[in-house]
């Protein structure tokens, strides 16, 4: 399983993923989900998966393939105009590996599932998200909801679904983003640290904000302990029910 | 869909579901699924159920056609010496329904599924839960973890986990449930009020505190509003990430 979030501000874009794989509780692996390309100036593009990692794997291997000049092909994700001619150049990547894969991986229990958070800047374009799924098909963030999730979205989506705004600061939504991580990890084993992290502020067409958050981060350690003990105060200060 | 829950506690147990059942999200209806039977002075029994409509009644049918004191039947819900035998004999009407209706239901995507929450006190056994699955064996919360789930279990999960404690009160407890609804019911329309309340106090044998939670309940209404402003009170109180 996998957990990963995008969040949409005036200000950028959050993007984080977990970096766990498994195949059964008994087979565990740290595999990197989140995945950039940039060309400082001109555009940031960011791509999280989730989903079995042998077609998220391939996915990104095709678009890393297009991008060798002795490819051949005319669209890829270096020449692509916008953000949505992007996610049609991942989507179509999804079909290919479809082709390849797909019938053999549609006989067994788990099928041919992945699923993609696609989001950056391309030139004067504002920020932009999508979601782009095992068909290769997407939709876009748009204000009514400024967050996207892939994989294990459950347990991280209430505290999301009430705090997220697309006024925050960059390192509010991190914040916050990392509070949806804390849920998950707690209830979900397949969900797992570290955590990749990257704040894109927007307009600034390069990465400068990415880490890698392990398990004995003094911030995250101390955000989980304090998140807990807040969310325990606030609930001792409600009326009790009397019915 | 549906989500139960009981939370066991050393003062007793609160018992809640929601109401909604649907067949798609064109079909949807209000359907209890929060069942019990009482001898003051002997004993209290809730059942909750979740899954397929069908399965799930059949099963409370066939637990109450064994309470007719024609049916000839030995063992029922008002015999059992203890609620370890009350939740076999629950598994085993979860099995009858399998022998009818099983293979038919084998057939579709949907598969035979259905799980439930059996919990409640017998004579001068301390109050006990179990959770029963739709192959009809069990399990029984321990101390390690006092509440058990049924249905949409995700959303509502993270605040249980960080609060639930067995040295709660039951108006406390219920409060906490109620907040564990509210997660669940702003993520998943297949999950719809009214609630089902039910508050068991430990060898009080009867049942005392039962309450139908609407979606225009004052209180319900207050908790909501008082914990999303609590929590992005308290959200705000945390450091914010510099990284």
């Amino acid at each position: 399983m996998t957990y990963g979030v995008a969040l949409r501000l005036d200000c950028g874009i959050v993007f984080a993923a977990d970096t766990r794989t498994n195949a059964g509780v008994d087979n565990i692996s740290q595999f990197r989900k989140l995945h950039y390309w940039r060309r400082p100036g001109d555009r940031v593009i960011v791509l999280l998966t989730a989903g079995n990692l042998g077609i998220s794997q391939s996915v990104v291997s095709i678009l890393n393939e297009q991008l060798a000049e002795t490819s051949g092909v005319e669209h890829n994700l270096m020449t692509a105009t916008s953000m949505y001619r992007a996610a049609r150049i991942v989507g179509d990547a999804v079909r290919e590996v479809r082709r390849v894969d797909g019938e053999a991986l549609e006989t067994t229990r788990s099928g041919f599932f992945a699923s993609f958070i696609l989001g950056g800047q391309i030139g004067s374009e504002p920020p932009r998200i999508f979601q782009i799924y095992s068909e290769g098909n997407f939709i876009e963030a748009a204000d009514d909801t400024p967050f996207l999730q892939i994989g294990e979205h459950k347990y991280g989506k209430p505290i999301l679904d009430r705090v997220a705004q697309s006024g925050m600061r960059l390192g509010e939504a991190a914040k916050l983003v990392l509070l949806s991580f804390d849920s998950t990890l707690r209830s979900n084993l397949s969900v797992g640290m570290p955590i990749d992290l990257l704040l894109y502020e927007r307009d600034s067409l390069d990465v400068r904000r990415y880490s890698r958050i392990y398990q004995d981060d003094e911030y995250f350690k101390k955000l989980s302990g304090s998140w807990a003990s807040a969310l325990r105060e606030a609930f001792g200060k409600i009326e009790e029910f009397k019915g």
